[in-house]
């Protein structure tokens, strides 16, 4: 199906009620067609009207229809093939390789999660058995399993176009546990959300679902968002974006009659923590390329950036800093995703330059196009960071400030003052006692605001695994239990419900004696496979 | 150990620095010593800051080692005697061998999250092995458990001196975790309060771990809880109580430049459904004292008292009422547990019988104390309850209303329109289609706002299980993701940490490829027993 600019309400294509807007191509900074239809309130009703309606037929599904609805998602995307990495290309300013990189992970992100679902033990069967003679009293039948939430919001995040977008993370878990979702495409990409959009659409009508189960809204400004998230059927919102953005759903979220939560991944500056045994030698000037790689990599368009860098205060420190200084100068700015965005990094490194005790290291040279801003590089003392909060703030795209270290106990105490992190990263000789020592004094202050600790890595290049957490406490994530990538991720919109005495033929599948869909039920709390009930 | 009034700070009795309460027997309204010393400003951060430098030590123990601290807290609560129950029963007003059962539940509970603790499968250890020859990229070594999230506010409740206040299930679940624990003791059984206070502080000192790993702490008024709540280094809150405080708890915490999660159990009327067909012939006068039994025990005071019950109009249905009528006429109002506590339920009773189409049915005899007040029974057609969402709002206490509702179907769409509940209670005939036929109607809509469905029994009585879900949508509770009782309690105050790469040296023991505490863990997503590693 073309890019024809037209939202999908529940599972249909509309005209927009409320005016229109257009793509813009950062690379060139001008619009291009077609012109997306914006939804009116009542539209925005519709969709999530619908999304409640259709909740309990969608719910009901069992694992392996699920699971073979995420597939044809998953089959929908990748046959759109090159209309759609073209599109987000054009978009996002993204190079072409990036995103077919990134549908492979969205198309291979849907598949896990049908796995997981096919599998079972996401909704936690739980069996303890009656026990008439129990004295002073019997104890009745009880079982319990996890259902879902209820309707969600999905945000796209501008950038992952595909992976954290319209059928990215938030969506794929959240269908994936059972709750219908609607979807507010992020302006920066509304043709590759529409695409995307069409493909689930279609799954969901392909599957007999009831056409509630997925809408795809286009919005100018924050009152569509507020709108959502302040709709009373509407039961979680998954977001990626902005720390202000985060904070005025988490705010909308709460003030609701109904609170509902909102996981919101926001922002971080995933320090990395340089020993000196990473330094060694002629090592220090390959680490110092990885650093400069990870830093540029997608114009530092990452949430897992590394923006903050531990650098010891000595020679080999220096070296390393001199190292990605050299790097740095030499790199030309890549077109970042929009206008606005290039625009807050410029002002972004301006504001940290200026900073008390801060020292530009290098800067690179812009792109050829309007929003290809310089990298740069900075350093600054421990003492400043700690005197200066502004110093721990994310500026989004490829900026660095390398801090200097006098001791790891002083380190340990500047990151004991930090916010929560998506990732913290340690360079180490684990091979030499100073190094390990040091490790070990650091990881648990780590530990205890960050949701990924990479070892002798770079925080850029977030697996979809069943290992991963993609979270952390607040600010990176609204909610630290939660994560927004691999297949932990479904548990955020499941909720248990107990069963007490309910015969059989009343209870879910999930849990009546036959054990119709074959799952590992924990009874009496020890697992026991599904094979041998 | 005697009642003393002292408040625990970090381990440790002190003498309390903001003045000082008294204890109130409800069944005669006068005071009793000792009087408790109330916390200052100062001590609230003393104890918070003892939490926070506890719970490193405290999170690295090994499973056993938590085990055996929270069999020790429970033997000791159990050493205590009939010094505690005999304190319980004169602050509560509640019957000695009420207050011996919630003891042995108590004991019970910590037990079970010891077992629990020891199992290890709460630390849910993922393990995703490195693919070195993985196309495009390598995929690191990534590995996953999870941490407790740090230091824990509980407030005691009034209704459960034991079960749900000092040692109750949201600190036994939170120490479960590994979280620090700080309490702020119900000031209506104070004494009760120290009692199990100094159990856990002794467990606490015996197992060699710090004294900020629990303290108890005496205030009134609503400052104190607020001052805990807002306090930077409490990262969440387990709270039962009413939905006033409730809410104010939860406000508080959203209003954290950190917000934290709030685990709050609230309201709920916990609605019954009765069906045609479980009121067949004479069935009907055991259903009526059985829900009268249910509506009484305790002076009505359990967070799952059956508030509401939905009974078709019909000649059995008026039996019911009539039934149940009579025996609340003959009943006598128990003490209530304070003086407040009852006047709000004389005050909700009269409020109640004044709404608009509201009828009562009976009230009981008031008890030989200031605070016994006499039980009351009220009837109202399903469309005044639907007009009027007064009649849906909880009276704590023995008083039930009884909605007359015409057909399942018109019984649905008034549910449809209900808050969230801890529970919802069916009582039908398993063997009548027509029963089996409504009940299938109304199941999934009560899914949708319960965290429990009990099928011929009596919401009161909450099993401490391994399928238990005590909780619900809003404003059942903050969090309907989450159990105040049952194992499954003890997720709430986890969250997972991703480990990318680490070495097996400074990886934490649950996630070393040794195995060391034997846990059952997922490779690749699928569990291989701790035996099998």
């Amino acid at each position: 199906m073309p890019v024809d600019g037209k939202p999908i309400v529940a599972g249909k294509p509309v005209e927009g009620g409320a005016g229109s807007l257009q793509a813009v191509d950062p690379a060139t900074g001008e619009e291009f067609g077609p012109a997306f239809g914006l939804v009116d309130a009542r539209q925005i009703e519709d969709a999530t009207r619908a999304a409640e309606a259709a909740f309990d037929v969608f719910r009901a599904q069992a694992p392996d229809e699920r699971a073979s609805f995420l597939r044809r998602v998953a089959d929908n995307i990748e046959a759109i093939g090159p209309e759609l990495t073209a599109r987000a290309v054009r978009e996002s300013g993204l190079p072409q390789a990036r995103l077919e990189g990134e549908r492979a992970r969205t198309v291979g992100q849907l598949r896990m999660f049908a796995d997981v679902v096919a599998q079972g033990d996401a909704l936690q069967a739980r069996i303890d058995p009656a026990l008439p003679d129990r004295k002073p009293a019997p104890r009745p039948d009880l079982r319990l399993a996890h259902v879902p939430v209820g309707p969600v919001v999905v945000f796209g995040a501008s950038n992952f176009p595909l992976a954290f977008s319209t059928a990215g993370g938030d969506t794929a878990s959240a269908l994936a546990a059972g709750c219908p979702v609607v979807v507010k495409a992020h302006n920066a990409h509304p043709g590759t959300a529409e695409l995307v959009g069409q493909a689930v659409a279609k799954a969901v009508a392909d599957s007999g679902l009831p056409g509630g189960v997925f809408s795809l809204l286009f919005g100018e400004g924050n009152a569509i968002g507020q709108a959502l998230v302040a709709d009373p059927r509407i039961k979680a919102v998954g977001f990626t974006g902005s720390r202000a953005g985060g904070l005025a759903l988490m705010r909308t979220a709460a003030a609701r009659p109904e609170p509902i939560p909102v996981f919101a991944e926001m922002s971080s500056t995933n320090p990395v923590v340089v020993l000196p045994g990473a330094l060694a030698g002629d090592a220090v000037e390959d680490l110092a390329a990885a650093y400069v790689g990870s830093l540029t990599l997608g114009s530092g368009q990452f949430c897992t950036n590394p923006g903050l860098v531990f650098v010891p205060s000595s020679p080999q420190g220096d070296r390393f800093v001199a190292a990605a200084g050299r790097l740095v100068a030499e790199a030309v700015g890549q077109t970042m995703l929009t206008g606005p965005i290039a625009r807050a990094f410029e002002a972004g490194v301006e504001a940290l330059a200026a900073e008390p005790g801060v020292e530009t290291v290098a800067r690179g040279t812009g792109g050829s196009g309007p929003n290809g801003p310089a990298p740069g590089l900075f350093t600054a003392g421990l003492a400043s960071l700690t005197a200066n909060p502004r110093l721990q703030e994310e500026v989004f795209g490829a900026a660095g400030l390398v801090v200097r270290y006098p001791s790891a106990e002083a380190l340990a105490e500047a990151l004991e003052a930090m916010e929560g992190q998506l990732t913290a990263t340690l360079h180490a000789d684990s091979g030499s006692p100073a190094d390990v020592e040091d490790a070990r004094l650091l990881i648990p202050v780590l530990e205890r605001r960050v949701g990924r600790i990479v070892f002798g890595g770079w925080p850029t290049g977030v697996e979809v695994a069943h290992a991963m957490v993609h979270g952390g406490p607040f600010p990176a994530t609204s909610d630290p239990r939660g994560t927004s990538v691999g297949s932990l991720a479904v548990h955020r919109f499941l909720r248990p419900v107990s069963y007490q005495g309910v015969p059989d033929a009343l209870l879910p599948p999930a849990l009546r004696e036959a054990n119709p869909w074959n799952l590992n039920r924990r009874v009496e709390g020890a697992v026991v496979p599904g094979g041998e009930q």
